[in-house]
């Protein structure tokens, strides 16, 4: 198995991708690895962890980057020769089996959306998080890939996160449920109400409607399925509280000396705390629905970040993700054009 | 200025609402009061508290109760007779300024819309949350009253937002910002990506797009705009991960001697970082838009929230919250009717 690794990815590239990717290639001996970058900037990394000439190990050049702060758009437009396209390239030609970049997620979604393209039977790839409620992780999806899904998107990604949490979280019948602003079946917007009656009769396990504040903090569901957009907002509201709670807490914790001297004794508690919301044990989260493996790790990755996001996609390519996504999609009529037919027989039904 | 307080809203019902009351009648003495809901039940505890026959307060008979578990239109059908209900009827014959429900948010909503109405020139109100960032208070709009809204009403919200922020934060010109996947103007979904235009265009102080977790660890904005499908994941994000943080701090102190030492030397900075996400300080959210002042507290409100969404109900009615919002949307030609004919031409020239 081959995978390749964006060594420009990411706000400390490339060293902290060729320091995950050295680790990899000592903890992980079953895969072979791509690094795709600038080689010029990467060679004095690969000497420096020693990996140089590994036999393992080869370097695929791109000339460009694209930046954090540039639109998505620059991995097609301007930037073809940037390390994410490049990746999606090598992905696309079935030269490597898994991609991972700690790079732009926009820039990912979209270059593996038009090279890559997903899977048969699949309209739009979502990006699967997983975060922590008070009794265990669950998935969120889509995380971000899509500002604007159709009944069809949320119908497949319940199917694609159901899958997906077999493997990430071993479970034979994930519970999936449905974001939106109430528990009934009634609550919600347009889309999220049409999609409800879809879900209901999958062969899956749904739960129906579930409310952020009960999966977090209770755990309702292991996967729960949205729109990218609130899903955007659903994990950047978390990664704000989270931050914004740690700000709060070293303010309150300062403005005494008892308090200082509680915070010094408890403060492995907090270690903990703040270790819960990083990134750094699973490494990156799965654009679903693409016709490769693709892994997403978070910009601030840290080496062991890099390697766990490796280690992820070879065993996604292990669980053969991709080849039971396209099997449980078909296997439940949900491709797209089943989809958009049951679809368009229900409004005429509504109609007449 | 008499206010309508409804006394079967919220959990701990009428109890800690008609504790809230003495306390209002007693420390807000130019304000006249309302009590409604179910006479046997209230009278209980008007006794209790000493305020049976109090000169500034009447008390309004209501038989039922829309609970926290029946669905939103149950204050306008087969409940037409409750307490959410009866306030809503004072407020549309102007018997009282303003109202005051700890209860059912849907339902409120449901029943104010179709028998207060709204401001002349609104399209739809908004539930405004004002929430803490990690620098100072921010007011999130739309909160949860509309889960479906048009481009008229993102634009009128950051209008109601705008003028309502300069009462409560006592701000000149607050910052407006537009709820998005990222930062940049071409970012978002289709609503969002429409509305910026109009905003941008508006005489308020709006600084463009704004993420969510720049908003809660930074407050990039004072008022951010959102549809409320999103502005209620938004909250109920914030909701559930306060909640698991403390059951995840609770238990991380607890796992041996010296950390539950800490936590004992440090306890007063728990309880002020949990008191940063207690509704008490303000007592309520007020539903701006409605023709009519209209506070709702949490469910879980206590005496104090009541008699502070009280206090908020009186100074709204002071300010002339209503009258400034109306002469606003009026100024900056953003009537419903200005907005959608705005909206047509713009279109037109699109397809032209």
């Amino acid at each position: 198995m081959k995978i390749a690794v964006d060594a420009m990815g990411g706000d400390y590239a490339p060293g902290v991708v060729v320091e995950g990717l050295a680790m990899a290639l000592y903890q992980l001996p079953d895969y072979e690895y791509v690094l795709v970058g600038h080689k010029n900037k990467i060679n004095f990394y690969l000497e420096k962890y020693g990996i140089a000439d590994h036999p393992r190990l080869s370097v695929y050049h791109a000339e460009s980057v694209v930046e954090m702060s540039e639109p998505s758009v620059s991995s097609l437009r301007g930037k073809k020769n940037s390390s994410i396209t490049a990746c999606a390239m090598l992905l696309k030609q079935k030269q490597v089996d898994a991609m991972v970049t700690p790079g732009h997620t926009g820039a990912t979604v979209a270059a593996t959306k038009v090279l890559v393209r997903t899977l048969p039977g699949v309209d739009r790839p979502a990006l699967g998080a997983s975060m922590p409620s008070s009794k265990a992780r669950f998935l969120l999806m889509d995380a971000g890939a899509n500002t604007e899904c159709t009944v069809v998107n949320l119908v497949q990604f319940a199917i694609m996160g159901s899958v997906y949490a077999r493997y990430l979280y071993g479970m034979e019948r994930p519970r999936v449920g449905l974001i939106s602003v109430g528990g009934e079946d009634i609550k919600g917007n347009s889309l999220t109400k049409e999609a409800f009656g879809y879900l209901d009769r999958l062969p899956i396990n749904f739960v129906g409607n579930v409310e952020p504040d009960d999966t977090i903090s209770n755990c309702e569901a292991d996967v729960i399925i949205c729109d990218g957009f609130t899903g955007n907002v659903f994990l950047k509201c978390c990664e704000g509280l989270a931050k914004a709670t740690g700000f709060w807490l070293k303010q309150f914790l300062a403005k005494n000396a008892i308090r200082y001297a509680g915070a010094v004794l408890a403060r492995n508690a907090f270690a903990e705390l703040k270790q819960l919301g990083s990134s750094e044990a699973l490494g990156g989260a799965p654009l679903l629905g693409v016709n490769g493996i693709c892994i997403i790790g978070h910009g601030s990755s840290s080496p062991l970040a890099v390697r766990n996001a490796i280690r992820m996609a070879g065993e996604c390519v292990e669980f053969d993700l991709n080849g039971q996504i396209v099997q449980a999609i078909a296997e439940m009529h949900c491709t797209t054009s089943e989809l958009e037919q049951q679809i368009r027989e229900a409004s005429g039904k509504r109609i007449n």
